[in-house]
Parts: structure tokens; sequence; C-alpha cells
């Protein structure tokens, strides 16, 4: 409701706001997001920090105040009306359901729900609506490698309908956390300097210890990222698939991904190719993608401009490039998109569902 | 012609040899060619050595005798039966004619010569047959990226009849020489040991001049090879697209190619998505491909077995694994390929190409 009169709204102490947990604050992208916290438009009262008992008592910083973690217990969710999940699948299994009990609305980052059907997956540029839709309390966001594409490639599908999908990745390291990065740091300081990189084998005997992979990440590419599923599938390719047919709407979608490891710190890659119901240009696609939010569109590449990690890192946007009209089919169109795989790809995404959550609130 | 009384034929000296000039003896494929010249089996007489006058007068190891590198010329051409030339394509549009009008069969490796319809484009273990049609007495080989799949790809089209392809590639940087080998080189000891990669354009403002590339090739991927072609596409994805369509003789081939740069020093990778005239399988899959000349099946994921660039890096054959049939599409087969860029790539083809001339001169 607006207030009476259409005057505008008075500003309101972050006692009238609702109270937001972060669960998982000392991670990967619970970093991210305790930075995102500080930079948007704040929206929320309390924001409580909470992680596993090891992180208990450790202080972080959030819009620039120091506070205190907590150790994740029922009695944390008390009086949070919206808990964001970046944790580990299982812990999410086991602690979403309890803090929706509690009367929290859970924004989850992990793969515990992202299939469930009474749990919607949300990307907000796409599919906003389906958060108001949660009947056990908790809303999902699509993985990393599905976010990292999924808001140009929805623009395009509302103006276009996408009848089907071919993705490869190029996806960095910092999706496998510490290990992942410590792994390529590691593995980068073992083959710097040297002239590896030519003989079978020379660079795997060099590094060592592969770290969270299954073959060296420096000097190389590991085409196998999620674990393995069925008929030589991998999740990650599963759900990439999977996801984008629900977040899109089009349970038939005909999708297939693969999913390649890349030795980038953090920032994925994606190209895509996308069939549609009717014909595209690339004129128009680049109007449909410098007009879609969250969406910035780099290609020039004759003057040196197309998506890359290096640029896009540490950035909110996905920036899409290369847009190409294949030579034989007027209904298909290659692009390249590159996001921050903490940021769009993790933190950001759960800032976003999270705000949406809190905007409900203040309409009524 | 066999010798009479089906007798094998006796050893002959290497005076009665096909002699062989080896345009681009100093490159890194001509590198490569010259240590292949003298792993396997030898069928040449002499072996010329031909760089730029700059390179004359060095001395080169091949069959493990020194050999003195001469300055290109028209009379280093007398008396050569096969010329194999890693050259610019700039040098081979000179050179190559001059050669065959000499009386050598040029065997080309630059994209001088890959779209002359009176040149045929020739992998060996796809299409030996073509390079017999020779009207202008030159053969040429397809490009790297082309090279990297097509040998696989040609055994699944034999099976099943290729309908469209769809691939996006992780290339090395030796395609670009030793300045892309320097620049990786340069860049990666420019941000071993720091904390890079995390905040816009870091990486970039470490590394400084970029080498060949528009943008940082450590700790980023650039999704850009060749030069800009027509409709924002590249040289090099044009090239994918009309390459594979000449060695298949699928004139009509629907194919889109991403061409994309990555921090491997040597061998290239592809993902391939490959529809076909037939339903596909699997198992049917790995059957053809272990039985191709010229690849091995490496496809055990949960055992951590599929191919990567450190693997295959200096080997003769292509890597393949990672084979899935869509789920969408019982037509449809995703496969991830390496190959050495400068061994399958580029010298080895060229090394296949003129063993054929070589054996068509012992048949007469």
């Amino acid at each position: 409701m607006t207030p009476a009169g259409g005057f505008p709204r008075a500003p309101i102490g972050r006692a009238d706001r609702p109270t937001l947990a972060v669960v998982g604050a000392t991670g990967a992208a619970g970093t991210v997001l305790l930075g995102l916290l500080s930079e948007r438009a704040d929206v929320w009262g309390e924001i409580r920090l909470v992680a596993s008992e090891r992180s208990a008592g450790r202080k972080l910083a959030v819009r620039g105040e120091e506070v205190e973690v907590l150790a994740l217990g029922e009695e944390v969710f008390d009086g949070v009306d919206v808990a964001m999940f970046d944790v580990p699948a299982e812990v999410a299994a086991r602690w979403a359901p309890v803090a929706a009990a509690r009367g929290a609305v859970v924004v989850d980052n992990s793969g515990a729900f992202r299939t469930d059907p009474d749990v919607p997956l949300v990307v907000p540029e796409v599919n906003a609506h389906a958060a108001r839709n949660r009947p056990r309390g908790i809303v999902a966001g699509p993985g990393c490698a599905t976010l990292t594409m999924i808001v140009a490639l929805g623009a395009l599908h509302a103006e276009w309908g996408l009848e089907e999908l071919v993705v490869s990745t190029y996806q960095a390291v910092s999706e496998s956390g510490r290990r992942g990065v410590e792994a390529l740091r590691g593995q980068l300081a073992a083959v710097a300097g040297t002239e590896l990189g030519v003989h079978p084998g020379d660079v795997r005997r060099a590094v060592g210890d592969t770290g969270p992979y299954a073959a060296p990440i420096a000097l190389n590419v590991v085409p196998f990222s999620g674990t393995p599923a069925e008929d030589g599938w991998t999740t990650e390719e599963l759900a990439v698939r999977e996801e984008t047919r629900r977040v899109l709407g089009l349970p038939g979608l005909r999708a297939t991904a693969t999913c390649v490891r890349v030795p980038v710190v953090t920032t994925h890659s994606v190209s895509v190719h996308a069939r549609f119901e009717s014909e595209v240009s690339v004129g128009k696609a680049h109007e449909i993608l410098a007009n879609a939010p969250g969406v910035v569109v780099c290609d020039d590449p004759a003057a040196g401009e197309f998506p890359t990690p290096a640029d896009a890192v540490g950035t909110d946007p996905v920036w899409a490039g290369r847009v190409r009209r294949s030579p034989d089919d007027p209904r298909a169109l290659e692009l390249f998109v590159c996001g921050d795989n903490l940021r769009k790809g993790a933190a950001l995404n759960m800032a976003q569902i999270g705000e949406l959550v809190a905007a409900e609130r203040a309409e009524d």
C-alpha cells in the first residue's frame, strides 16, 4: 500500500525493516554477499551473521559495522524475516527447513532445492514473479553456470522464444571455494618461469597434487565439473539443462551443456548456441541485450571489445558479446557471456531475491 | 606396382627415394616437423631445410644429422619431389606456386590455399583419396582448430552421416607462434604468487602489454581467434565451417564455431555438439572412435579419465572423451577432443600428406 495521499514514504529506521540472516557468512560467496549488502540500497534492519561453530565469535564487517558471527542453531532464526544460505547442499537441506519453520523466507544458493517442485528457482531479471509462490518458504537460485548466461538468454527468449540450447562453459576455480583458488595459485607458482606445457604429463608431474580437480588446472583445461551422473553426464551439465528449463518455464527445452574448468580465478564464461522459434538478427539482439537489466553489451571485436573474465570480474552485470547469427540458420544465434560467479553467479542473485521478498513486506 | 613375383621390395638407398624440402624449418611447427621426420618411418631421400634469409646457414638436426638451412629462393626447389610449407600465408601464396612450377608437390599448412577449389584440403585419416587430385600441384591441410576434431568427427560421420555441428574451442597459445608462448609465459610470471584475478582489470594492469592478443591470456580466456570477418565472425570461426565442409564433402553442412584462446601452451581442445542423420549411441561411438586411426579414447570420467591438453600434448593422436548422447535428441552427440596443435594440428598432418604423395611415387 502506498501512503495515503500519494506522498513518498518517509525514511524509516532500521528497526522497522526486515531482519536478515546470512548463513555461511565466512565462505567465498558469503564474503562477497557482505560486500554487496554494504554497497546496495539498504533495505535491511538487523543483519545477523551465521556460520559453523568453528567460525563463531569472529567479527566481520557489513555496512561499515563489525558484526559477531553466530554459530548455526535453531535459535539464530528467531525473528528473522529472510535467511540467505550459502552453505554446502547437505547443510542447506538440514537447516533451511528449520529456518522456514521459524518464519524466515529462505533464499538458498545450494543445489539442495533446485529441483524441488515446491521451491521456485528464481533469477530476478527473468522470473521475479516466481519468488512469490513458495510453498515451503524456500526460494532457490540456479547454479553459477546457468546464472552466467540466463539473464542474457532470458531477454532473447522473451523476444524470440527459445527452442534449443547448446552451451560450452569456461568455469573459474573459485566455484570450488578456497580449495580451487589455492590449487590454481599453487600450481601456477609451480609452472611459472618454466618451459613446461610441451611434453606429455610434464605439467602433471610439476604440480603434483591436483587438489579438487582430477587433472592439473594450471596450463590446462579440465572438461569435468560437478560429479559423475548417468550416461556420462555430470551433475552440473544436467543442472544447466534443468535449471534453464525451470527458470524460462520451458519444460521441454532441448538443451545440452559441456562444463569445463579453466585456469581463471573468478568469473565464468559461457559459449552459447541458441536456436529460437523466430528469425533473429544481430542488430536486434544487441538492442535487446542493451535494454536488458543486468546485462552489459561488449561487442566490437575489430576494436578488441569482447567480454573476458579479466574485465567482468568484480562487476555485477553479465557481459555479453561475440553475437553472431548462424550463416546456415536464420533462427540460430551464437554469443559469449561472462559473469562473476561469486556475484551474479551466487551472492548477487541471493541479494536480489532477498530484496524481492523484502519489497513484498514493504507492500503489505 | 608390386615387384614381380610378389616378393617384398628390397630396402633401397636414400638416393632412390624422393627429395623433401621443409620450408619454414625454423618455425614452431617446422621444429616439430623435423622431430617427426626423425621419428617416423623414413621414406625420404635428401631432406632440404629452407627458411628466411635471416636463418640461412644455421644447422638443424633431422634424422640424427646436422643439416644447413638454405635461404628461400627458386633454386632450392630444383630436384625436390615434395615441399612442405609451414610459413605465413602470404609467403606460401608467393612461393608454393614457384615450387610447384619446378615440379615439387607442395603440402601447405597455411591458410593461403584452403579455399582454392583447385587445391584439395586433406586429412589423411579422413579423405586421403583427395590428395591425388591436385591441379595446381598443391595440397593443403586444414587449420589446427578443425584438425583437432575432424579425425574423430570424420569417423562418426562415416557411420552416421553428419548433419549439423556446433563447436566451441579452447585453443593454445603456440598457435600464435613464439609470440603467443612468450606472452603467456611472461604474463604468468607477472601474476604467479599474487592475489590477482578478483578485481576488474587487475590482471590487465599487472600484465601490461598483452602481446598478440587483445586481452590478457594469463588468468583469462580470450573469445577471439583469427581476424575480424563479416557479421561478427572471425576468419578462424568461418574456416572451421568451410574446412569441415570440404574435408567431409558436405558443402551444405550447418556448422558454427566459437574460437576461444585459453592459457595453455600447446594442445587445442574442442567441445563438439554433432547431430547426425541416424540415431547414435555412446557405446557405438566409443567403438567407432577406438577403431579410428589417429584417435585415442579416454572416457571414464568417474575414474578421472577424460582428455586434457596436459596429457595429450606431445602425442600424435587426438584424444576423445566425454562422449554423451543428448537426453532430448537421440541423433545428437557431445564429445570433447584434445589434439596437439603443432603435431596433428600442423606438422603431423603435413608429414602424413607428404607420405601419401611419396607412396604414390613408390607405386609407379
